[in-house]
C-alpha cells in the first residue's frame, strides 16, 4: 500500500492477468501474495547463504560445483523475478529507478558478468550479497515493521543532532591524531597524521585493538585523556536516540482519538480536541 | 502463588502430610517454606562452586576426591527433592514439564551419566551448572524481585524491536565481512567471509581484541567507518531500553487514583487531590 | 550541619575554646572553617601524589629522602589533625567509629607501622592512599554536592534493580565460561572454568584485551553470541541510570511552593496543593 | 548577530566601504557574505587537508614541493582575511582577543615561523591543524546549528554532573592502579602506579588495548571487578546526557501559549487549545 498503488483493487470489474500477478509479487495482503513473499524470504537467505559459505576455501574446494549450480539456480531465479516485476508493474519505470528496483537488478548481474567477462573476480561477491537488503522489503509482510518505523523515525529525526556530533568528533579525531603522531612518532607505529586518526578512532570509540598503541609516558598520559573524553561522549548518541525514542513511544501510545475529526495523537490531559476543537469525553487510562 | 495453586490453604480441613510438604516446597509464605528455600539457595550456590573450582586443575588434583564426595552429596540431595516436588505436587506431569521442572531433572542426571556410562565427559560440566538458573526461582522469597520485574516487563515489551535492530546489525555485519574479505584478504588474516563478520561483529561491539585487525590503508579507512557505524547504534538498544524503563517507572508511580474525581497521575507523597483538592487515602508503596 | 551537630552554635554564651576548634575543623561556614578545609583539601592531594609518584623507581632512586620527608611531615600533620577532632568532638568515640573517623585513622597508620615494623612493605602503599577518601569530606564545602547529590540518589534507587542485573550478568558469565572451557580447552587458554569467566567478563563487557581468544570456529560461533549479548545488555544499566535521573531531575525542576504549606515537589498542571489541598496559583514557566 | 553587532544594518544612511566589508566577513545574511563563508569553509578544509596528507612519508617525498606551496597560498590568503578583519571590525582590539581571532591568528603564525626560525619543526603541524575549529564559525551560516544549540546547551547544563562523576573516575582509577601495581608488580608490566592507573583507566572505559593485562589469578579477579565496574558506571554519564536531552528537547516543543487560557504544553500540531478549546494561530516550526 505505501510502496505501490494496487491497480483494479477496489473497482468491480474482473482482474486481468498481469493484475493478478502484480498482486502476488508485489502485495501482500493476498494468501497467494503472502506465500510469495515468504518463499522469497527463503530464497534470499539461501542464497546469500551460498555467497557467504562459498568464501570459506575448504568449503568451496569441496563443493564449488554445488555451490556454482545453486548460484545460477537463484540468479534464474531472480531474473524471472525482475522480469514479471517489470512486466506487472503500472509503471515499469519507475519500479526501475526506485531503491530496490536497483537492488533487484544489480544482484543478479554478477553471476552472468562472472560467466562471461570475469570468471574469478573476487570482488563480485559483494555485490551479490546485496541481495540481503531486499529482506527489508520482505518484511513488510510481518509485524515487526511497525517496531521498525518507530526506530527508523527516531533515527530520522535526529539525523542532524547525529550529524553535528560526528563532524565534532571527526575534529577531534584529527587534533588527536595530529597530537600523537608528534609525540610518540614514527617508531611506535604512528608514522602519520592518518595512522594517528585511525588510532584516535579506535580509543574513541572504545574498541582498542592495540595494534598501536601509545608507548611514551606523554604519549599514555594522552591516551588516557582520549579515553575519558571518548567515555564522556559515548553519552552523546545515546542520549538523542533515547530521548527521541522516548518521544516517538510517548507518541505512539497517546491513541486517544477526537470523537469528532477521529484524529489520534492527543495527550491524556486533553479537554478539547486539539484539532478541530470539539470536546473529547474522559477517558480512563490503564 | 503465581506459578502454582495452593490446595487447601484457605478451607478450613486440616492439612494432610502430602500438603503439608506441599507448602514447604512450592510455597514461601510459611517459615518453614521459607527457609526450605535459603537451604536450597545455599545448596545450589555450592553444588555450582564445587563444579566450578573442579575444573581447576591444580585443585582437582589435590582434591579430586572431596569434590566427587560432595558431587554425589549434593546429585542425592537434589533427587529426593526431585522426588518430593513430584510426590506433593497436585499435577507431577505439569510440573515435570514445566521449565523449571525440566532443569531439576536436567541437572541431577549428569552425576548419574558419568558415573555409569562416560567417566570424563568433559562436556556433562555445562550441564550440571544449570542448576544455578534455579537460582531464580528461589529468589521469588526475597523482595528483589519486584524490580526484576520491571527489568524484564522492560525488556519483554521492547523485544521486537530489540529483534528488528539485531537484524539489521546482522545485515550490516554480513556486507561489512564481505567487504573486509575481499579488501585485505587470506594473508592478513581475513580468509573467509565468515571471518570477516566474526572481525565486524569483534569491532561492531567495540570488543576489538585485535587478534585479527585490518593491516591495508583501505582496510583501516573501512574499519574506522565500522567503528563510527558502531558508536552511532550502540545508541540504539540503550534508547530503547530506556524509554520502556522510563515508561515503566512511570507506570509504576502513576496507578494513585482520586477517589474523588477518579483522575490519575499523582505523585505516591500525594495527600491531596491535585485536580480537584479532596484526601487521598495513604497508600503503602512496597 | 549533616554529618554532626555544632555544639553552641545558636545560643548566646561565648564560645569555649574546644568549640572553636570543633567550628574550624568540622564546620563549613566560617571563613576559618573553609580555610581549613582547603588547606586539607591541597595536603591531601599532595600527599597521595607523593606516594603516586614515589612508585616511580626513577623518581624515588633520585629523590627518595624527599619522598621519606614528605611522607613524614604529612603524617605528623594528619596525625595532629586526628588528635584535634578527637579533642573536640563533642561525641569522639562515635567520631572515631564513623566511616571518616575510621579512613582518618588508618591513612596515618601506614607510616608508623613501616617505620618500626615492616621496613619496605609494599602493600601499605594503598593503606596510604585511603587518603584520597577524605576528599568527598572536604568537598562538601564547594557548590558541586547538591549535583553529587542528585547522581548519588539515583544510584542509591536503582541499587535493587542494578544488583539483579549483576547477579543476571552473573549466572549468563558461569555458563559461557564453562561452555568456552569445554569448546576451547586448554590448548587455546581457556585452562578452566574461572578463566573461560575471567574471558566471558572481558567480552560481555566489551573491554577485550585479546589475551585470551577463541581460535576454533564453534568457539568464535559462540564469542560472537556473547558479545552481541553484551552489546544488548549494556544497554540495562544505562536505562536503569538515565531512567532515575531523568525522575530526579524532574523533581528537582519541579520547584513550585505551596503559598499555604510552603512545601515543593508539585507537577506544573497542579491547581491543589498535594500536600494541603490549599489551591495555587498558576504559575508561567520559562 | 549572536557574535558581532552588525553596524549600520539598520540606519538609512548608505554603507561606507569598511562596512561593506564587515557585512561580508562577518555577516551571514547577505549573498555574499554566505558566499565568502563557504569559500572561506572549503579553504579551510583543503589547508587542513594538505597538513594531514603531507604528514604521509610517501606523499610529502614526492609532492612535497607541491603542499609547501599550497600551504604558502593558505597562509597569505589567511593572513589577509584576518588584516581584513581586523580593518573592518569595529572593535578591532576585541576581535583579536576574542576566542576566534585568537585561533585566525595562531593559525598563520607556523607557516611564517617555520620559514624563519625551525625549518623543520614538527611540532608546528599542531598548530596549524587549529585552523579545523574556525570550520565552527562558518558553520553558524548553516542550519544545523540549532541542532548544535540543543546539544551544546545539554553538555553545558551537565557539566557538573560530569565533573562530580569524573572526580569520583579518578579516584576509583587512583585506588584500582595502586591494587594493581601491589598485586601484579613490575615482572607483569605494572611498574608503577601511574602505569597502573593508565591500565585502570584503559579498563573502566573499556578500550582494553591489551599491552598491559593481568597475569596472576587475584589481578585477574580485581580486573573482572574493575570491568563490572566500569560496565556499571559507564551509564552515568549517559544518564546523565540523556535526561538534560530529554528535559532541553521537552523545552524546545512545549513553548506555545495558548492565546486564550496562557497555558503551556501544546504539540507542534496542535490547532486548539487542548485546555479551553479556543483556536491557536499555526507557528512555522523550524
Amino acid at each position: 500500500m505505501t510502496l505501490s498503488a494496487q491497480p483494479g483493487n477496489k473497482s468491480d470489474r474482473p482482474l486481468t492477468g498481469r493484475e493478478k500477478i502484480y498482486l502476488v509479487i508485489f502485495g501482500t495482503e493476498t494468501p497467494m501474495g503472502r506465500l510469495f513473499d515468504e518463499i522469497l524470504l527463503v530464497a534470499i537467505l539461501v542464497s546469500v547463504s551460498v555467497v557467504v559459505l562459498g568464501s570459506i576455501s575448504a568449503l568451496s574446494n569441496a563443493y564449488g560445483q554445488w555451490f556454482s549450480s545453486i548460484e545460477w539456480f537463484f540468479t534464474v531465479i531472480f531474473t524471472i523475478e525482475y522480469g514479471l516485476r517489470l512486466y506487472c508493474s503500472p509503471n515499469p519505470f519507475r519500479y526501475a529507478r526506485s531503491f530496490f528496483g536497483v537492488v533487484d537488478f544489480v544482484s543478479i548481474i554478477p553471476t552472468y558478468v562472472a560467466f562471461f567477462f570475469f570468471p574469478s573476480a573476487e570482488y563480485l561477491l559483494i555485490i551479490r550479497l546485496l541481495r540481503i537488503l531486499r529482506i527489508f522489503r520482505v518484511l513488510k509482510l510481518i509485524r515487526y515493521l511497525r517496531e521498525a518505523n518507530i526506530l527508523g523515525r527516531s533515527i530520522y529525526n535526529s539525523r542532524r543532532k547525529i550529524l553535528v556530533f560526528f563532524f565534532s568528533i571527526l575534529v577531534l579525531v584529527t587534533i588527536y591524531g595530529a597530537l600523537m603522531y608528534v609525540i610518540e612518532g614514527s617508531e611506535h607505529g604512528f608514522s602519520s597524521i592518518p595512522k594517528g586518526m585511525y588510532w584516535a578512532i579506535v580509543t574513541i570509540t572504545t574498541v582498542g585493538y592495540g595494534d598501536i598503541a601509545p608507548q611514551t609516558e606523554l604519549g599514555r598520559m594522552l591516551a588516557a585523556l582520549v579515553m575519558l573524553t571518548g567515555y564522556a561522549i559515548i553519552a552523546v548518541p545515546t542520549g538523542i536516540i533515547t530521548s527521541e525514542l522516548v518521544g516517538e513511544m510517548q507518541k505512539d501510545k497517546n491513541l486517544r482519538v477526537c470523537p469528532n475529526c477521529d484524529r489520534l495523537g492527543h495527550d491524556n490531559d486533553a479537554i478539547y480536541c486539539k484539532h478541530c476543537g470539539s470536546p473529547m469525553e474522559q477517558k480512563s487510562t490503564g
